[in-house]
């Protein structure tokens, strides 16, 4: 069989790409997309066999970007399914080129950093601590600060990044796991394509071949999303929906909603629940469904994952 | 009675800053503040009568920085209520320093263009038609870029910004209404502090004095918002707090779920309900807030309003 193609939010030595490599391992063609929707259209087009993208973040809540590309309002992305998850812990380090500063924490010469704005946010003990009043330059992205570091050769600079990017950009790592928030985690969803052969074995098979054993000891549990939109003119119509999930027994983990593109103040609703893992649940899903048809205007399952 | 004082989203000329004009009138005291939580804590200290803030876009959705501030997680904010809501059309004009220009569509010499980077992506039609190729430079709000327009003396500089920003930056308008989207609107709340003796009038009494006789022609309908957080220990918990606005005839207009800064993977709620406008309703509030307690872990009223 061909290496199995994987796409995720660029550029290279990103979160994503950690979390791609975290998952698919090494050996699986790993390739970068400048956008969110790149991403998701290469998983329509079948470019890729997998796609993985961030959705939230445990302290900044929901990536709006992601939701939007599944709730999906103009039908672009039709055969894109959810089919697995992945957390993924975010430790910053501090990184320079390599040789530039002679031991390991000898970072109070810094005299330039650069990093993603939202890493400034969360570094700040530590910055306050070791380096303030230190000139700070706004980045694109962790990745692409590791980068510029890695060239710059008139300064004594330091990137905010994690350790992968201080990998790949061959980098010196002054200091690690300098977030304030030792758990701030982001969790990434894994998208193939419905009519796609090659990716039809369940997701989790795959990844128990990759990260042996993780699944015999991790207890998992079951989710759903579905999305929908409700009847405007109906009182009372979305809580009738969200009744549906409580009758069929699932338990309603999340709810989103969405601008829906077409009428101000209309929206797409994005609804996931869990269940426990057992063969009645999967026509429990197909039941949800048949429940939401008669109370929504539009419905759509998402995906069904284990996580 | 001394002059009201507001306090809204800044900088000066900003969207927040026509809104606080277009619902307060020109004789209110208006003082910027340079981000959301300095909003909320002007009137949780009482420096202001009340702040007005922008919380949903109709094509961006919801603004989570306000969410947050009205999920309120750590409850810093306890007597802050929101007491109305301002709907705000946004137009964006093509703007340039007086004179620079010799006719109103004059734009074929502009060399260098600005505004905040939301703005680029609301006029593309209008840029790709008419500005193609032109250098751009991000900016922190489209008022600012009409500041910095306004004192460029070396360029042939526009921004993209508000009419109420060519108006106070006293700047030539080239073209008006370049956005690709003629309805897209901003949704602003309007606070106020619940131990407040001043704003104790109804908010829509007061507001009917400025905008003399809108109250009379506009159908209006009674909003409420509630905040809660549910048991992660009890399934189907959240689908049982969301029928008891069904059981107590408030049909659920929208829900927003952020982080609850505590526990990863764990939520405030922002529910927002209609009712129609009688006396009977107020009696529906109360009613629901008391069955909610009895399925919720933490629930507060965030405030009930006309709109």
């Amino acid at each position: 069989m061909e290496r199995i193609s994987v796409t995720f939010l660029g550029p290279v030595a990103s979160f994503s790409h950690q979390a791609a490599v975290e998952v698919f391992g090494k050996s699986a063609e790993l390739s970068p997309r400048v956008s969110f929707a790149d991403a998701f259209t290469s998983v329509q087009q079948g470019e890729a066999d997998y796609a993985i993208i961030p959705c939230e973040n445990s302290t900044n809540g929901s990536v709006v970007q992601t939701l939007d590309l599944l709730a999906d309002p103009s039908n672009l992305y039709q055969h894109v399914e959810v089919c697995g998850a992945h957390y993924l812990t975010v430790h910053h380090c501090l990184l320079a080129r390599r040789g530039v500063f002679t031991s390991q924490r000898d970072y109070g010469s810094v005299t330039k950093l650069y990093t993603h704005p939202q890493a400034w946010g969360q570094c700040e003990r530590f910055l306050g601590t070791h380096l303030r009043g230190i000139e700070r330059q706004d980045v694109s992205s962790t990745s692409k600060a590791g980068e510029i570091v890695s060239k710059e050769t008139t300064e004594r600079s330091a990137a905010i990044a994690s350790h992968f990017a201080a990998e790949f950009h061959d980098l010196d790592i002054l200091e690690e796991n300098i977030e304030d928030k030792a758990d701030n985690t982001t969790r990434f969803l894994v998208l193939r394509n419905i009519k796609s052969e090659r990716t039809a074995l369940p997701f989790e098979a795959l990844r128990d071949g990759g990260a042996e054993g993780a699944a015999a000891t991790a207890p998992m549990t079951r989710k759903t999303l579905v999305s929908f939109t409700v009847r405007q003119d109906t009182p009372g119509a979305l809580a009738e929906a969200l009744l549906t999930f409580k009758n069929y027994g699932m338990n309603l983990t999340s709810i989103n909603s969405r601008p829906n593109q077409r009428n101000n103040w209309q929206y797409v609703f994005l609804v996931e629940c869990q269940t426990a893992m057992s063969d009645e649940d999967k026509g429990g899903v197909t039941k949800v469904l048949g429940g939401l048809q008669s109370v929504t205007e539009t419905c759509r399952h998402v995906g069904t994952w284990s996580e």
